[in-house]
């Protein structure tokens, strides 16, 4: 039934048979045929193909592609939630929000690229008029996407807006764990007659259907959100022709509370942010450090609202399982690791009652965290809450600082001063501040290893071409 | 003499002495001892402990390093000039011309940088002053700078300069044929106390001293003024940490002659371009493809322009010898191979008499060249003049783009149907109509094969950063 | 019937009664009364009270009520197309054409407000961090719009569009001659229980109604479409206080034929400007100097299509009558000067058999026009093609320039030295070649005596803020 | 000896002559004849002429003559400062500031206005090349230029900067208090051959030559710096022809001191502000608002560093005389209203001892100010601080906005959550918080009565510009 979306037509996997599991069961959501090698290099050519006449086709007319896709997958919208629920575990409402971010991208980057003005550059030698210095945009050609699982169509809807908005067509691999919904968008997509070409989807091992992508010599880009470790086996493998690279990676993001922060908020927002989809978003908290003055009545007030937190779409905050059963386990081995190395398990980190085949974990509340443990050195993907306490704030920039990743990083507090010397200290690509948070409008980026290049906004668009530099004497 | 520059001082080499000889007499310029991988380690950890401190240096204080270290070479003009003409066989005109790129760089981009706004990006759903949304920019970290031979300084002032302005300290490797002005460069900005680390000049085999730059974990992005094989080799030995690469590399720039030109003008702008420092620069005219109505009379008239050609510096075009006598020789297999193939030798293609001893040749008119020729197929990189008629405009931009670089591409007429034909056609990062030329505002980047970012102008500069976006509810 | 829209609410005019009459027919499509000056003070404390409120309502919620007016008025699009063609005697697909473009700037000026970023600003002296410095912009306040009555619903959409997006509460009042689709729309507004005092509109006598808007304080921009005499009479009459002016006033368009054109498209261009809605627009074709080559050609191919317009609205050319009986009888003027003068008139000038009653004329074609005819030195604003010949290109851009006006300018032909030319001298607002026409997103406006400020376009919605410039030491 | 710069050349004055008193002495600086309505209409037709050439000059050239009037200004700087001391009475370091701020201008609009790109906006319904749209700049026209006169140099500076940057010859007229200094760099201008009609410079009665300027038909943009009621005398003559006014106004500056601050810093902040130049400067803070928690250490402080003011140029705070004997005098009112209304007058507000001749007096510290008294009512322009207490911050914000200016605003405090409601609140075209500063690079603005455009920024070059917009069909 799932197929894999090449050259405008829906066509079976000539690769082995995949099972999809549901996070919250343990059982079989769909079992499909993955695509092997020869049907990524066969998307690949076909996208070339394409980038002939998509690259050329009116801007208005591309905007009108994407808007067909948007209202065909609106009209679909409660299947295709479901299938995000199935596939990933989100709640209702988690797989709501993902599935509107996809919709979300379709219709800003067509937006968008109208407003993509090049640049009339003056003249300084001769008189006005002497020569004409534009710089244009020249679409940059075939773009890869690789996909993470924890926003099967949200992650999806970043990259395919932009090379459709921009005339660039895609081969896009969803991940092996979650490639369900995206598959039926491209079911969607072949159904209203999208040109050929232009989007491919195809779900197959990394070692065969993402290797043949990035070796190839066809793609000018190949754009991932996934691990450090997998941006740099795509980097060794694309060397095969120059390409260009748009990597968001791992993170382990440090937050920092300071004393004079209304500790009930903050409590929410941290017990909200570690259970939504169990915690598995890479710019989660990692490493929450506490000013010793809040340290106490915070952790008495985080492992209130834990209490709150629940499997059922009714509590306050729903709880997702984990994506599969070893990263739950990895998550009872975080613990002990903290436990044993001397935090204090306070609350949670138990398989919940009733709910022993799927991947569920109560939420746990770990005191007394250092940075030595397994929880602050690894990004722990889960509904783990580690709180350690600090009492000087440059002291705590530093230990927030002493990573390879630079993704996002958080603070809370109101005291301008310490506010300014977070925001100038911390090496992040992102800075979220007394928990505020972004939309399209924001780019999503990491600094050191934690990327090259950015997500959504504007600049995110802009990676999809490469300057066409026009100077003219009349 | 001329000495490694590394973390403030001035070193001798580790490795094995390298001569530099005179492209002009084949005699050494000099003899110096070269630098060894585990002295670009140590230039790479001066670099980046320098990081800490150089990027907080208040904008102004770094501009005003800029301006002393470019003050400093002003006041030895003269030498410097004199030594890049030595090493690399640039006519005293084309050497100025390399010296002044140098300043205006150093100069150009103090004051870019100081002109890099964030932006302030408005909050959709609350009201104003909600949330502040911030997209700052963060210098990205440690850069490697690797150059080509054919502009020793004007190359190095684009990657030294954006690195200095933006606070990113850097690495520059520059050509082992044209090392020794830059060394001296070195040596200026020891004398004159540039803080440690901000830059560094090694001189070494790419295969030890380049190849140990790549490897490191340490640089956060690795430019390249070269070729597409250094690049790709580049991209797999940096596999081994997140790295942004900004490349120039090799082109085979199309030119297309119209029927309605003014034929003088184009046989004097073509011989200009071919004889200037031999033609070696990578956006040099590679194939140009004349209209059949006035072929015969623009290659009469482009015959006519060369015997104007000359090797002293009072002739109407100086042309300088190639860079070594490898190169020298390439060009009389270049030749061989279109003359058996077809062409016709028109003039020059010889060695000038009295100038045997270095690698002198007279620039040479090929007609009747195709596109299966060595001479199209390859960058020429010399003055070899290869002149082919064409009868259709479509065709003829066909053949233009039937080859894996896009870097330059030329155009010649006057009809505005004809020439929004080219420029919507051809495959080129920059594209250059009747006889414009670029600045320092302009980009000078390549798509397809021949390159990733771009250099020059103000995108160039954006290129040593990464994004610091700061999202703040008060 | 046609009420006054103030403060969230219809009211009945408390001024003199006014009748619209049908430039088709000269009977009356409705009589209503008049708004007074003391209800224009009304409306412009309404519009300073909703400031407070609507300047601070979050960006989405505005576009949220923006997007209601736009299904509002679309649910009665006929009825509103029906009133436009009623009472400007825009026939159907010209009415459409207006309607449309009402909806579109307020779906454009959304889209664009939320992308309207302000700017941060580096720091010079101190370290990063040491000083925040940020452009933003603040809604200038209350505007007051007046409209031109030749796109009765589009010259509305491009100042209420900026106005709600920005922030700013506008009082509008349309032209004298098509007060009613506005009116209505006033009325759905009102239905839709938009916050009160954002939208004023109302209808009366510019010697009290306008004055009393231009004359009050509390407006900080005054904009207009109209004439340079207007413009002169509301910034005297404005002068009460500071404010600013964003005006697109009258224009005197030339237009140049190079002989290199292809007749049959130009003919059919000029005609398709000069009878669509009797070429009663800003930027029609004034004075049309073409080659002297081609110059019986094109009087020729002009003729003949001028034949194929026609009053119904299956005519190849639709053309409508003009908006008053005072508009028509001045064609016949102008027609008997230019004729006096020495111009032949080729066809047309006269009343259309059977269409008496109204306002219509047939298009004429006055060949031999030269420039000190009133044709000439006037706004025709009507359907008259007047013709002359000229012989070099230099003198046709003196003679295009010598007007106080510089808003539209015209030129075909297809020598880049030509058009670089015309780019270069003429001294306009806006140039368009060969055909070329605008949308949203580009900017109309004029120079000289043809205006200030601009409309449409992201620069359009930036008149309506100040700058909110901070500077912040944390 | 002081000529009227007219045309290129320095020519005798026709109009009454006009003595210039040196405020620290009340004696004659010079005695010069003052330029005439005739002489404006000249320096006007002389502009419009130069308008032609200089708007078509290559930008590095005008570029050229802006640093050669700035290089021949600096051979020349005691001498200039001198006079800026003499006849304005700034200290000599003061006097310096406004000199250099002068140079800075014009290197600063040359390097801005190679940066002012125009845009390639996006054709929509067309594939790519369809249409060219480009959004260019024409510069405005001739620009006049008002000035006050306590920038003598500076302020001339941010007119005569961007002018002759854009392109835009300009008539510039200096205050009758403080013409000298300019009229001197007129002459310099003569000396070195700045092409006539580019920049001229005209002293003489508002009433006259001033009214002359803005009754013209000429001028395209009329610049002020000047009070609100002058503001509206110039849009009232100008309304002779459309014009753009940039205006930059009066203002009554709030500050807002909380009950965090370090308050020795802030006392001394405020004394620098109002002894500086005598606090004659359109920025200066004219209502004080101090928490009633710090209110009387805050006042001790200020009472404290006040005694440091002095005359001398050692002094920590250099205390100049107020520009004139009428402008002193009024200090007295203000004092004598405020204590009457009940203020207490804590120290200052005589004459100084042996300053009897000039218009010294001794800065004077009010307490237990309100809003009612005049200090707070109108703008105070010398060198008194009134302090008020207030004890809520939402109050305090109201009585800051309660004024029908918005030039600058000032906020001192460190938490968060007052800031933003700070920078949100206040009616200002700039916010300083906690000292902060401006430069070159930062826009100078007023909102509601305190002006329309910009000074210093990019923003201010833009608006000696026009736009000139092009669609191109090929």
């Amino acid at each position: 039934m799932y197929k894999q979306y090449i050259n405008g037509r829906t066509v079976k996997g000539h690769g082995k048979p995949l099972t999809v599991l549901d996070p919250a069961t343990g059982e079989a959501v769909a079992t499909f045929d993955t695509a092997t090698a020869e049907q990524a290099r066969e998307a690949l050519e076909a996208a070339q193909s394409a980038f002939k006449t998509w690259s050329f086709t009116p801007i208005n007319e591309r905007i009108g592609w994407m808007l067909k896709l948007r209202d065909a997958c609106l009209a679909e919208k409660e299947k295709i939630i479901a299938l995000v629920t199935a596939e990933s575990g989100r709640p209702y409402a988690a797989a709501t929000a993902d599935f509107n971010w996809f919709l979300i991208s379709l219709a800003y980057y067509g937006e968008e690229v109208k407003r993509l003005n090049g640049a009339v550059i003056p003249t300084l030698n001769l008189p006005y008029g002497g020569t004409y210095y534009l710089v244009e945009r020249r679409p940059i050609g075939v773009v890869v996407g690789h996909l993470a699982w924890n926003y099967p169509l949200g992650n999806a809807g970043i990259k395919i807006g932009p090379a459709m908005a921009s005339g660039c067509p895609c081969v896009i691999k969803p991940s092996s764990e979650t490639p369900l919904s995206l598959l039926y968008v491209g079911e969607i997509a072949a159904r209203i007659g999208l040109p050929a070409g232009v989007l491919n989807i195809l779900s197959g091992p990394a070692s065969e259907v993402g290797s043949a992508l990035n070796r190839s010599v066809i793609p000018k880009m190949i754009t991932l959100i996934g691990s450090s470790e997998t941006g740099l086996r795509i980097m060794a493998e694309g060397a095969t022709s120059v390409k260009k690279y748009s990597f968001e990676l791992g993170g382990n993001a440090p937050v920092i509370v300071m004393d004079d922060v209304e500790i009930d908020k903050v409590a929410a927002s941290i017990v909200a942010k570690k259970t939504g989809f169990a915690g598995q978003t890479c710019v989660n908290y990692n490493r929450i450090y506490v000013h010793e003055k809040v340290y106490e009545p915070l952790c008495a007030a985080v492992a209130r609202e834990l209490k709150l937190a629940g499997f059922e779409n009714d509590a306050k905050y729903v709880c997702s399982p984990l994506i599969n059963r070893k990263s739950r386990d990895r998550m009872f081995e975080l613990i002990d690791d903290a436990v044993k190395a001397g935090a204090e398990l306070v609350c949670g980190g138990t398989v919940p009652a009733g709910r022993e085949k799927g991947n569920f974990i109560v939420p746990a509340l770990l005191k007394n965290v250092n940075d030595s443990m397994r929880v602050s050195r690894e990004e722990i993907f889960g509904p783990i809450v580690p709180l350690q306490p600090f009492s000087d704030l440059d002291k705590a920039l530093k230990q927030a600082n002493d990573t390879v990743y630079g993704l996002s990083a958080y603070f809370y507090g109101h005291d301008s001063r310490d506010i300014a010397k977070a925001l100038r200290t911390f090496e992040a690509g992102e800075i979220f501040v007394n928990g505020a948070d972004g939309n399209e409008l924001i780019p999503h980026s990491g600094t050191k290893q934690s990327g090259v290049g950015c997500d959504k906004s504007t600049w995110s668009l802009e990676e999809y071409f490469d300057f066409k530099t026009i100077a003219l004497v009349p």
